[in-house]
């Protein structure tokens, strides 16, 4: 295979690979049936990192170009239209044409980036996953709500609920909202499937293809990821201690006239950072006055190191143009699938109907089990002690940066949230230390999941908040000997 | 208020008026702040139902030209651009302007006989829900099984769960699949939040707005609504006694070149019916033919009277153009919200990456939890235990229709499944039948609900698993009682 790459350009290099390996395949030149080098040969011919060349397969996967065939390797594929053997799991099955008008979402690579920073192999220690730590969870009180839901809440609690969300929750949600300074009414609280659900609804409900949405630069991939399967058009707005930046929101308000802003003003994920009320006052009217609605992802309030939190943007708004998004998976469990979205008007009945369109509505059994935790009071206590252990988590993960990773290493300190983000110095690539770090056992997430364009970035999110504190040392410490080397080596830091 | 209403129209009652109040509104002859008639005084004034006048009320409410304020009736609203007051339940708060471009997702009107069918206030004999008695379901086994993922298989079961789902069940489920004639690969299964959630990923993933999706008429609520959030135009293919006809579906393949075809072959959904093999063949050499995929609605298929049930339409293809769908809400307990959708290829990769941008991934407890119920095999048992007390509540019901209802009524008679669909004699409208057996403590689901363009249909779906025989046999009185005096009246039989 010949191949151009040019490391300086501004088209990222797995994409230059994808475009290189895609002209041969239609030319012929790599004929359907062959058996393509391994992305660790790939990586290894082209002197790029193994992350890089996988990325540039799972473009062409996801275009149909070529195809993994388990444990074999990856293949150019056969043209849709051929009546050639397709090889297929199922032995003798084509795949259908239509199979071939079926592209990827969003961008393979993130999603890849995604997976892989989530690999969850035994050993592995993983600071990937923004996350608490389950294993402290009273999970007595929890197999406790559940049985009296079963036993003394049948037959509702086995059946469908209404899509809005089961009412006491609902009424529960609603007051905890109050305390936090957000005036609403109780119905105005839509139970969903975790925060992820909301952002997908409002993305349905608002945006249209090409459609522009402004996001924080870096912010959650599973907002991007909903934007881009509405075919947004993503644009970032940069960020600074206190979070998006509001000069930089009142330009792109003014000059990409977008649908909707999203933004994650509280333990920011990735960052950290906690907007300062100023600050939340002023990203209001800025979005009041240009008459774009401003979706607040208060993902985690409830874990925080001290410092008092600001109110919910919500409470700085008097218009109806916030719509609030919280969730139950970061400060309770995942596994509930349970969040919620605040919203009145037709807004709210588009929503309710959207719901019911998604999945009927969420689990009454599970809404009822969080319905009684919450009231038990038992989750306040949690809230308390599993603040107190991460934020000794995080002080252990700051002292093992310091010791263990290189001088020019970067990093936020939230009052609050799960997750550090990491600048590593100049000459690093952070989507090779990944590959090497998996094949350490350490894994974590990589910057550029993160960004609307998933190139390599030099910044890592590790979650302090899910390992015990001498995993968290003997990790950074795997983490810092392999950065260091890979500064060491002269290929790297002209790369 | 001066209506000419067309009682032999084209145009349903309730949009004439829909469209006779907006005029109005739009002239100013109905002011802003105006009170209007109770949905009651609009349908006595006008001679039409109250379902028809309440109908029109929520279309206008979706188009924000009405608003109802609680306790105190339906008022005309403010233009969105006013700066006058904005009614709103938060005391001063106003919408902003983009509330007034959210429109309804598809029919009000069906989404309203949907909330106004399945209204369960204490009392209530409801036969509105296609759904199984939950009452039966041997709780101790889900008690147990919630236990023992809780304690024995955290933190994984406390955590996030892979998008495609819990590989165990996915493997349960192919070997369930591969019982019935399917032939797949565990992978091949994802695992949903129950069939409506992969009914949606699939409008979403193959559908463009116009695109046209062929259904069956009448077919399942909740697939026409997911069609229409995704801006689909449906096409009606009729039914006989065996399900879709199958040249209404070459006639729709050939003319119509749809996206997609929608089929429930088995138990259909509300008919009963169930598609013979030589059907299934012709069905699936149709659809593979046209390149067109058929998604297979196989919701229930464990609740069965007796007779043998032909495999699956996944079963007649292999081509890999049928993409199966199935659910455990009907057959095990809605509240688990798990179902599945098998798929190969593209598909399959871009369905997990939707259901990922959805909801993460379903619940990894209560996925851990059905699949320990299904390995115990006490769901085996409770399925034969189910369809004998089933099948016996339906010949109750069947024998209270011939009792109580009057001469020229038609009902199906299933060999499974969960419901009855009636036919009422010529002249009686169903959604009058509606309001009045909603006031009399009796409801249903009309079958305006169930076909692409909600107008009064003379059928309703009656549910007969979940109420005991005594329920049923009041209720069914009542129903007969209202239909017969209904019929009586001259008024109504003009109409």
């Amino acid at each position: 295979m010949v191949f151009t790459l040019e490391p300086g350009s501004e088209v990222p290099l797995y994409l230059q690979i994808r475009d290189g390996l895609r002209v041969q395949i239609e030319a012929g030149a790599l004929p359907a049936g062959q058996r393509l080098p391994s992305s660790r040969q790939l990586a290894r011919d082209l002197g790029v990192s193994r992350v890089t060349a996988a990325s540039a397969y799972a473009e062409l996967e996801a275009e149909g170009l070529v195809e993994p065939r388990l444990g074999s390797g990856t293949y150019v594929a056969a043209p849709w239209a051929s009546s050639g053997p397709r090889a297929s799991r199922l032995a003798g099955a084509r795949l259908p044409r239509w199979q071939a008008a079926i592209g990827p979402a969003g961008s393979a690579t993130r999603s890849r980036m995604m997976r892989e920073s989530a690999r969850s192999d035994a050993g592995v220690v993983t600071f990937a996953w923004a996350r608490g730590d389950v294993t402290l969870f009273p999970t007595v009180e929890l197999r406790r709500a559940i049985a009296d839901a079963i036993e003394n809440d049948a037959p509702p609690s086995l059946q469908y609920e209404q899509s809005e969300g089961y009412r006491p929750l609902r009424s529960w949600i609603a007051a905890h909202l109050r305390l936090a300074g957000v005036e609403l009414d109780d119905d105005d609280v839509i139970v969903t499937a975790g925060a992820q659900q909301a952002i997908d609804l409002l993305a349905r409900v608002f945006v249209r293809p090409g459609d522009r949405v402004v996001v924080e630069a870096p912010t959650y991939p599973g907002a991007l990821e909903a934007f881009e399967s509405a075919r947004a058009e993503l644009v970032e707005v940069p960020l600074d201690g206190e979070g998006m930046r509001a000069d930089a929101l009142a330009d792109a308000l003014e000059r990409e006239r977008p649908r909707l802003v999203y933004t994650i003003p509280t333990f920011h994920n990735p960052t950290g950072a906690v907007m300062g009320a100023a600050r939340r006052r002023e990203v209001v009217a800025l979005a009041e006055r240009h008459g774009v609605p401003l979706v607040e992802d208060d993902y985690l309030r409830e874990v925080r190191f001290g410092s008092p939190i600001p109110p919910p943007l919500a409470a700085f708004d008097a218009a109806g143009n916030v719509i609030l998004i919280g969730s139950f998976s970061k400060s309770l469990l995942p596994s509930l699938r349970l969040g919620y979205v605040v919203a009145r008007g037709p807004l709210r009945e588009r929503l309710i109907a959207l719901k019911r369109v998604a999945d009927v509505g969420s689990s009454a059994l599970l809404q009822r089990a969080l319905h009684r935790c919450l009231e038990s009071g038992a989750m306040h206590a949690y809230w308390k002690r599993a603040s107190r252990l991460y934020r000794r988590r995080q002080q252990v993960m700051v002292q093992a940066l310091r010791r263990h990773f290189p001088a020019g290493t970067r990093w936020s300190a939230a009052q609050g949230g799960l997750v550090l983000w990491v600048r590593v110095p100049a000459g690093a690539s952070v989507d090779a230390l990944l590959d090497e770090a998996l094949a350490a056992g350490v894994s974590f997430a990589a910057g550029s999941a993160f960004f609307a364009r998933p190139a390599d970035q030099p910044f890592m999110r590790l979650s302090f908040a899910a390992q015990p504190e001498a995993e968290i040392e003997r990790g950074l410490a795997i983490l810092g000997r392999l950065l260091r080397a890979q500064l060491a080596r002269p290929t790297a830091r002209s790369a």
